[in-house]
């Protein structure tokens, strides 16, 4: 089956930070592509990836960027596809404020859908969200992890309760 | 036909913003529900609409809020829709960064798809890609208003080129 | 005696801020219970903590959470009990102004007490102080630990003015 | 009956917002006494008050000032009372941020209880809360409000959905 | 002879901050052309424009932009010509953080210059100035300017000093 | 007698914030002078102001600039006088950030002494405690002032408490 | 002699950024005292300290305080000597932004001439400066230590110019 | 041949970042000189450097300083040279915000192009696209460079989609 979701970013670098997605993804068996494509340095590459993507089947772009973060924006741009942005702290960010900004305030008529500093995983998520808006299966997936998600607050919460939270601060 | 994108904001007076993203589905031709869902003072309202908006065939839930915003990410925590989340610029706002940073920080395992400060119109826009991922027609209205778009500019770009600056800024 | 203070966190994580919460309690001979809740992937169980929080005897919750930290104003939200908010800097925190910013920017009507970024110790001497309004003992108890504050800095104050700061930063 | 809660505020010209405090307090049938109290322009009278807070039987003190705000900080360094800070918004602020982290930072041993910029009214809801956590009267009346909170919800929203927001916008 | 200077913005709502720039080069006698180019909305005018700019003699080119602003980072990615960019504070901006961060904050390898928050006059100027670098008649009018600076900045001063702040403030 | 202290801005339109500089040394009996310098369009003059200072008698310069507002730092790398920096918000000002920072972040070895944003106030108080540090008349008139602003506050508490808020509100 | 400078501390923590201003006023030949003096934990101290310091001699305060600094606020409150303030980056400081505003902000008739986030060593040539606006000799030593500060760049730069920054930063 | 690029700093700890502009101007074959010159400890020799430039042959001068960073907009104030202004992150400072600030915010009049915190190396870059401007043969050398940056981008993500991410981040 072809992936239905495409991840992008801008170097690199930031693929620590982009392959939480493309994992969360694979969690809830949705079909994903992913590849480096930067907004500064192959603009070409860039237009044709946008440009190409719906007629591909991709039915969500995901891309990640730092700094001033133009990949998500330029993407959008030039596909009626959702974007997710994420924003990247890049080393010479300004504690995030410049992708945050770069991805988050984009002009009205071209929206990105931005999520958390470094939010890779979410990212994933919301990707696997939107196709499980129309894919059954991939939203039972999405009800299991949270479910998961529920448990394992539980019994964190369960043992600190039982051993008290001077037991557990000793580890 | 039953709405597929439910439109939910923490105060009426949140409306103004909220009604650009009806708008926009209006032109896109989805069907939409809005309403007032208030995290703080009708939680449990506010639960029962997340819980239920699956069932009821929504595809897509845009949920607006200022101050500290927790209502999308609320929201978001009781359902594997995907959730938009429009930050709203409340009267003793600090300059918008609360409900920002309120929607947009979510931890891992919860996202929400934050657009710009005051961004009901990208949030109708976002919540229509979404469903037009699946459904060709809304697609085709998208891929309509970024032609127009371009269109307009180019319209405003060729009076400025052939009028001249110091005649445009006279009127 | 049941605990009249209820420690809360979104994550374990969170742990060693809040630990501190307690600690200063039980200087205080408040008694207290200390649990994890996490708004977002636990959200009944914060309802259920919420609503019987005041006849299970409980008459100050402290709540701690990172990010986008929802839980300390969706208690609040759900109970009349005074909560006080701990804004912990999470990892992908933006210099902890999420936190601070979803737990102190409360709409008029639900309020928060929200104590400084990481300041688990003074959460814990605002609820005793707050127990203590109605406590003669507990006040007792935090007029001695204000005493014994004052008497760590005269004597800090003492050694440094007696051997001078360049024998003290020798060390 | 004496006053619970004692309101002081740096300047006269913060009383706008510190009266909501005060309006709060008279719909949850709670005493209180207001006055303007300056830390930087009347120390010796802001020793005073704080110091004789408690034996006056106050259980609750609201202080709000603006720019480098320490008048709710240095009130509680002089009792062990809980003393609530609202920040507020004065004419040089800038956006609020310096009343906001002068209150909210306090260091650790001498907590106070920030609310929002310019919370007045939430200030005086908590400070309730506190008073209602051991009057079971004050405790109803809370209860009561949160109820009306909630009402006027669900009547703005049955209206939205009823008229729709193109009717309710018209106005 | 053709114009040296490009002049583009985002949208027209921009022109009253960049025929600042037009202006200014008026007045220094350098030749400029000036439309509109949106990233967002006319991506391929964009690439056009950025990529014939150094065959039709442009020298520098000037690129205005608010919100997430993409123009300048991106026309700088798709011509070696120097770009300065105008961050523009829209009307949604966060204080115009939005457009300086995605404007300054360019990742290594692709410079934009930046000037202040509706810096329209600078860059008009410093496009001079860089015109100036190689043409001894701009640098000329330059210098005249400054010197026209000094002499009015002096004139005011020598005015204050005879009549006295009470008369001048009087006006 | 000479001037003690020298008041200069950067720009007239600073005159209504450094007028106050002046209005307080008048009531303090602390004689200045007050003229226009702009670091950026008079460097030469603003060398020889600073330059020239201490020989002609000043004791303190009171420097206020708006945006990048280097005129206070360059002043002070000139002269060993103290130098007090008032942050003026220009009107494309970034909330006054830049101004604050500007002028508060000198680099070690060259001082600038920072008062709040556009606060020409307390920048003239500031000029005259340093001269009052040495001349015990001008101390007097500081103290005098001093017990000046402590009796309107208990005026306005005096009456507030007399009359009550709804009343004092009510005008 | 007696001390002329009087350099207080809200904790020993702050020592070795306050150890630099004695270290400067050793340098300039100016008498110092030194010690800890706490707002908020040994409030009355800081009133002694306050209201003694002109009769004991001192002419200048240089007060220190990190997070909510009220020190150097509260003691202008209470003597109309000159008050340096020293804004300190404490350890849970939102990058010393609460420091910076708490000192810097202060209401319009009670100034604190603030310096750099951490910058002891400035303030101690501040208050030298502010001595040495009174005595020549003081003054002296400023120059001279101005010169020194240059003829280090020059040095520095003769070198940088003489090896090329290759060799320079292979070292 | 004459340099045409001025590199200066504030102090030579800026050298690392600075020495990547020179780096660059070596790369595009731009002949330049690079030395120290301090704004605040070196006035005099800042304001030669800037008043002989142009007439040794310097098209651009790039200068780079932390803090308060005076030197890029003091010495545009002396010249009408293109200045690139280096914010440089120093060891107290507030996040990069002061140097940015204090060299982006330049008054109407008085330009400065800034690049990214900590930017040399796109310094060196932007100084080169300016001497490009009317030199054909660095213009072709920096459409080498972009071409360049453009095939690692190229190579990067045919590795990538060749080994997959898995493979990648094992390394």
């Amino acid at each position: 089956m072809n992936p239905q979701v495409g991840i992008i970013m801008g170097s690199q670098s930031d693929l620590p930070i982009m392959a939480e997605a493309a994992q969360m993804l694979e969690e809830f068996g949705v079909n994903y592509e992913l590849t480096v494509v930067s907004a500064h340095r192959t603009p070409q590459r860039m237009i044709d990836y946008a440009q190409s993507a719906r007629e591909r089947g991709i039915k969500v772009i995901v891309a990640g960027a730092g700094g001033a973060a133009h990949l998500p924006g330029m993407v959008a741009s030039m596909t009626s596809l959702p974007v997710i942005g994420v924003p990247i702290k890049s080393s010479n960010s300004i504690d995030g404020w410049d992708s945050i900004l770069s991805i988050l305030q984009m002009p009205a008529g071209i929206p990105v859908a931005a999520v958390a500093l470094n939010g890779g995983k979410n990212a994933g998520i919301l990707a696997a969200s939107i196709v499980g808006s129309f894919d059954a299966k991939v939203a039972e997936s999405l009800d299991v992890y949270k479910k998961t998600l529920k448990e394992k607050v539980e019994e964190s919460a369960a043992l600190l309760e039982a051993k008290g939270w001077k037991e557990i601060l000793k580890k």
